[in-house]
């Protein structure tokens, strides 16, 4: 019988399995934040177990509070600073160096098809864009982690999911995976992983890949996967060309990562996305989504353009092309952080930095702050963001506050205007 | 009997004298940040006098914490934002058109020689580099300024100090004023008006002057002023050319509040600089200052530049000189943060924002956060900062912390080797 990816990288990593269902995999990587590792690092202390499996496979960043706003999240800062220094991992960005995790660790070439992640974050399964197996953990399973390089995770079954067609102009896969997630409800992929395939899938970036992973795990989801093609070899090339002799090679070992034809589903989906429109969310949870349109005219207090869903290059130019010319509506804030400062860099190389200045927006250093309500752009109660982050909980970005989640591109216009609007209105008039 | 600059300003402005010594002034200008001005605000609110006397002499501007950390900190500037909305002060700057309000407010030409200002922040008097008298007050003075137009002030009394000879290569205003502090003591200025006087103001740039200006309160001063010259009139010129016929016209207008030569002073301090070095303070008063030979080897864990007192972009020049080339120590949190989005956009455009990252240092938007130990880099305890602000009051940074005041090229020079470092050595090497 054929395997999915899911089912390959298990067994590829299967180091025990204590009771049938539930698989100890080996782990390549564990990737560590300020908010979620302290608290594994002192109860590591406490048990007399300060160790680390394999500082080489340990990667650590502050991006949640950076640089630190009180003296709460600069003591969190200072374990992890003091833990990465006292076990030598040497992977560890600190303020100035840091950015975004989940953009972070796979712009530095640490993910790999074939891989296992795990990580104290929910959105961990942006990893998978790669082919590989990502998945956030809670204390316990970091902890163990750390100490062991292992994590036991119940067997996976595979939602697969066919995205076919071609998008259109100002469609993004910010629209796609929202458009997924209110089909599948945000209990749809419980348990499950998602496999995304298809010719768009083909043709997005790797970027756009992690936008559509990022979010799987608003639907549920363990994992969202994307198989290994050019894309991934070329995006990865800098990193394993001591490794390979050719793209082809590399191209050929990772494509075992892929998905057998035989291979058994949980469910399988088809979407044609040729006639989407642009997606924007309107309740308390991911899955309420419509389609602008449904949306256009609802008054913005903030603007926010960043977080590990969308604060990527591509990201920062689709905002940029609409804003370039113009600017922001006076009754709006709108803030971009860039998610690394390789990304920063690239965007003010690119004159985008100056464009969202000269917009209107406050650029900020790289971090998650706003996404989560933690900081550099808490909502005030009764306020509305539009926001190209991931979770539009009630409360997020700050108690009392509304998130409307969308793309960067519809986050832009909608900066430009004061209200949710379909960017590719913009984008057919003339800017200033 | 011939009168000191703060004496003229007193005539012109004095609009009461409700008993022998204490003067009633009109205001010319009112400024609010969103720290300090809310309480205000409610307070009229709940004295049914949600009223403003002027709205074009009032500023305002959110700087402290922005993009807002928290609840509270959103609930703040929604205060202020929504009293700025409701009174029509046009002049309000939100986050993205925001920076800290000492630098932001002289920037955009509000503050002219022989205003009357007051603010509910102690630096208030960096104003008084524009020759106008500029003193930070509490909450009830602000109110009664918002409501009236008013405020009361004792007789000033001034003491005068005369900056003669010529500062060497790698010495600033910064080096100047924290020497000045060192002299007078914390309470050497208390009740007083500082002016300052000599060849060494004329050959400054108005920045520098409001680096000296910002710390008179460091000595206890109410306001520290500079007569306003031809260097006045060309960074105002800008916002003036309107008024007047040519700079000549506006320098004999505003000549008239210099001091007249038979001034009575409190006191005189005659300090020659020739032979001055860089200073750094060692102590949690700012009044504790050595030679920078005195304190280096020291180690830091963070480096700072920003503030109202060195954000400038002659500020971020200076620091970019000795980064060029250089990377920061791998033990150091650089962190920089222009203090207004034009000094940021000038420091983008000279190529000194990629300088920064280059060398390793976080950019933060402007704010004046980590100064004050509110956001943006406060430190853990048992930390260290060196830092280009004005007060190192035990736990100002965050509790526990310590904090060295310097300029920023001694800061920059810090934070390259990890410990604090004369500036001067490193330009002597040429960078790699």
């Amino acid at each position: 019988m054929g395997q999915t990816i899911a089912e390959k990288i298990f067994a590829a990593h299967l180091r025990d399995e204590p009771f049938p269902g539930t698989k100890v995999l080996d782990l390549d990587r564990v990737l560590c934040h300020e908010i979620t590792t302290p608290v594994a690092i002192a109860d590591l202390e406490w048990r007399g177990k300060d160790r680390v499996f394999d500082p080489d496979k340990i990667k650590a960043v502050i991006d949640h509070v950076t640089p630190s706003k009180d003296s709460k999240t600069a003591l969190q800062a200072k374990i992890l600073r003091d833990w990465a220094r006292r076990h030598r991992i040497r992977d560890f960005f600190d303020v100035g160096r840091n950015g975004v995790c989940h953009a972070i660790f796979p712009e530095k070439g640490y993910i790999r098809p074939g891989f296992t992640v795990i990580m104290g974050d929910s959105h961990t399964c942006t990893h998978g864009a790669f082919g590989a197996f990502a998945a956030g953990v809670g204390t316990t399973d970091l902890e163990v982690g750390i100490l062991k390089g292992v994590c036991a995770f119940r067997e996976p079954k595979t939602i697969r999911i066919n995205l076919t067609g071609e998008l259109s102009e100002g469609v993004y896969a910010k629209d796609v995976i929202l458009h997924v997630i209110g089909q599948l409800g945000v209990n749809g992929a419980t348990d499950r992983v998602i496999e995304f395939h298809g010719p768009v899938i083909a043709g997005m970036s790797m970027e756009s890949r992690m936008t559509l992973c990022n979010m799987a795990i608003e639907a549920g989801g363990t994992c969202g996967i994307c198989e290994p093609d050019r894309v991934t070899v070329d995006y990865l090339w800098p990193f394993i060309k001591d490794e390979f002799e050719s793209p082809e090679a590399a191209l050929a070992e990772y494509r075992r990562w892929c998905a057998d034809p035989d291979a058994e589903y949980a469910k399988v989906f088809d979407f044609d996305v040729s006639s989407l429109e642009p997606q924007v969310t309107y309740g308390y949870k991911p899955d309420c989504v419509k389609p602008v349109a449904e949306m256009a005219g609802q008054r913005v207090d903030q603007v926010y353009i960043g977080s590990c869903t969308n604060g990527r290059i591509e990201d920062l130019r689709e905002a940029a092309r609409i804003l370039r010319g113009r600017k922001i509506a006076d009754s709006v804030r709108g803030i971009v952080s860039p998610a690394t400062p390789q990304i920063f860099r690239q965007a003010l190389a690119e004159g985008i930095i100056d464009v969202f200045m000269e917009a209107g927006f406050c650029v900020t250093n790289p971090t998650c702050g706003a996404c989560l309500g933690m900081s550099n752009g808490v909502l005030a109660e009764g306020e509305v963001c539009a926001a190209t982050t991931n979770r539009n909980f009630n409360g997020r970005m700050g108690k009392g506050g509304m998130v409307h989640l969308m793309s960067p591109a519809t986050a832009a216009a909608s900066a430009v205007t004061g209200v949710i609007t379909d960017a590719r209105e913009l984008l057919r008039q003339p800017a200033a």
